[in-house]
């Protein structure tokens, strides 16, 4: 396969590098040669990423690292949902594997390190194995899963839910992505098929655990001036649709005390929201990011308001007293105001707490690497969080710079990549 | 010209009409008849009104009732901006006149009695008086404006600006309607002219009051049970446009603590506009109809809010110093919030407060129909607003259904139409 770079994208990456990070058989011009490599593949017009879940250029991407793998000594394999496996095996070959990995699918026009990361740290792992002449005892799988960002088809996890035997078979059959194409017909187009598809989820008891490395997304790093984090946990969405109906009227000729104003009264639970998650756990959020206000004209009283509440948290528990706690926020305000009003759970997503003995393995590993553990929370969905519903999970976030990403100016700086990188080093090794 | 009739509305207008308010040479059924024919002119599907400010529609309406007005005794002339003026002479016939009436223009399918009931109530005045022989001493005028509504160019009060002289030409004459056409085009398909608008301004040492009859528009008066109300004003509406700007981020990786979340602080601004407007006066309003969300996604952190707060109140001392206390909150709530702020005063109209020697004498001519006098203030402009803003007004008015208006089912009951008219009359008797 020719091998072209992105030679904006390595220039910037190699430009501030310290080769001082360069030991242990860990390569940051390897890194950053890859990265620029996969940059090249979708790359669009703004120098981002187009590479849609099951397009011929996330093939074209994984075709790539799956040759990467192959010349790393690794057995490669890609299952009926496109997910690519690279297995290294290890000195006990009846054991069951330690697995990571990411995607290599992008939003339109996204950035060149979400997901990439991931499967190219887990694959440096390797590297840096073969360079020191380390073999480790159990096998060691680099994954790469399809579709994971959901802009082809709306919802993600496409592969790592195959893998779980998760993916609703009958709702994916009805769905089309962005040129009216059945899930059937894009799987066609990459030389997939629905049957394949269905029958692609793996038997769990072969994995130990799987460790994701990820961009955090963020700016809880970047104000910390650390590399990378511990993830506590994968937040849980809840999605609540709350309408709020008074009554319109004439902003000139309705008096303040004879009004039912529904955006008064939303606007009170906005405030009253915002306030809530500190009183339940640290980690939990909860965001009115869409609002639609009927009929928004500048001199009519507001009839109706239409808001969405997105709620998170990394316990299941806490998540869902925040979420009863907003429900009763909201009746006990428009019982104060009297107006009318309604919720509906939209979508609901379990969160992946992870284990405590987890996460002082991993303390452990950044001590050993000199850099302090810091603990957050993940308040996007990743494959992890798929993947953990039913195994053992581990996660590493990687400083974003300004928290932008799904947009070619997605930034992250190679020192902070191939810190993180020994960091996943020695966290599998410690696994052994 | 033929005189058709809406004969269901008609039929409704009678059905519960309580005859014994017909006294005095004042007729119910000729104002039924007579509202009921204008609502055949530019009837739309709905039953509602069509006629636009200088529509064909609205010139066969001033035509038909121009008929009228000859018909019974007055000399009428229309002037160069389409301003229909009926005149009876007065005892005195070099004194200046006393003025009443309103519009027939309406909205694009709206109600049969905004505006027309106003003309039309001066119009019953005169026929009473000659019913009963009566000639006042001071000329009385019955007046039509055109285009009050505005819903043809972006503005209304074109007539009444007119005979003001406060019609702004050259910026009239860059309005193009809904059809494309200039003002000069519009005004030649109703046989005026740019020229002959711009020279319609009259005299107004002519014009001792104008008195005009509308609807309310509004719950008030349905609520007291009344027929008809005192206006004490015309608010004075001032508009602000302001724009809070935070910082989008993704709802999940954000703590709560490290947002600058402009809904959350616009929230909290909307909250304090509603409580302002009791602390100033009684009279004032405040009103938050329109906001736009940005980028207005259910996952991200509202990075800006650009919203309309519409303030008025009927004492230009009063609305400024509500609207001063108004941006006095948003500064403060900007920078409790830590998000950037602007705003521009978009639209400022001077309030016109009656009167007080003018509300006595309608509480007399009230109490002597043995109606409770009521006051209230006019949120909505009117063609009294801006004669008011140089001569002494007097308006009355009448029930709504609901509050409805701008709308086909726009309704009125005939019984307080007709004890209306018996007010204004009696007020015009007094005048004298």
């Amino acid at each position: 396969m020719m091998n072209e770079v992105n030679h904006e994208l390595y220039m910037k990456l190699i430009e501030s590098y310290d080769n001082a990070h360069d030991r242990d058989g860990i390569s940051g011009k390897r890194l950053a040669n890859r990265l620029s490599s996969i940059a090249s593949i979708g790359r669009t017009q703004d120098n981002g990423a187009n590479r849609p879940g099951y397009s011929r250029e996330e093939k074209s991407a994984k075709e790539l690292v799956a040759e990467w793998m192959q010349m790393a000594g690794m057995i490669v394999r890609m299952d009926g949902a496109g997910n690519v496996f690279g297995k290294l095996e290890g000195k006990q070959s009846d054991s069951s594997s330690i697995m990571s990995g990411s995607h290599l699918d992008s939003v339109p026009n996204g950035g060149h390190f979400d997901g990439v990361l991931g499967v190219l740290s887990a694959l440096e792992v390797v590297e840096a194995w073969n360079q020191t002449g380390f073999q480790p005892n159990k096998p060691f799988e680099v994954v790469i899963f399809s579709d994971e960002e959901g802009s082809r088809f709306s919802g993600g996890f496409n592969g790592s839910e195959a893998m779980m035997g998760k993916g609703d078979i009958q709702r994916k059959k009805k769905l089309l992505d962005f040129n009216g194409w059945s899930f059937s017909e894009v799987l066609k187009d990459v030389d997939l098929s629905v049957e394949s598809y269905a029958s692609s989820n793996r038997n769990i008891s072969d994995i130990e655990m799987f460790v994701e490395v990820h961009i955090e997304q963020g700016k809880q790093l970047e104000k910390k001036n650390l590399p990378s984090g511990i993830v506590t946990g994968i937040a849980g969405l809840c999605w609540l649709e709350i309408i709020f109906e008074g009554e319109a009227g004439h902003a000139g000729n309705t008096p303040m005390e004879d009004r039912q104003d529904a955006l008064v009264a939303t606007s009170e639970f906005i405030v009253e929201v915002n306030k809530l998650p500190a009183s339940i756990s640290e980690s939990a959020v909860a965001t009115v990011g869409r609002q639609f206000v009927e009929p928004n004209g500048v001199n009519v009283i507001p009839g109706q308001v239409t808001l969405y509440v997105d709620v998170r948290d990394i316990h299941l528990e806490t998540r869902d007293q925040l979420v009863n706690e907003i429900i009763f926020m909201a009746r006990r305000i428009a019982e104060k105001h009297q107006v009318n009003w309604k919720y509906l759970k939209k979508s609901r997503v379990t969160p992946v707490p992870i284990e405590k003995s987890t996460l002082e393995k991993l303390k452990k590993s950044f001590r050993a690497n000199y850099i302090e553990p810091f603990l957050l929370p993940s308040g996007a969905g990743h494959d992890a969080m798929i993947i953990g519903a039913e195994l053992p999970i581990a996660m590493l976030f990687v400083q974003s710079k300004g928290g932008v990403s799904h947009n070619p100016s997605e930034w992250y700086a190679l020192n902070d990549c191939v810190r993180t990188v020994h960091v996943l080093k020695t966290f599998i090794e410690d696994l052994q």
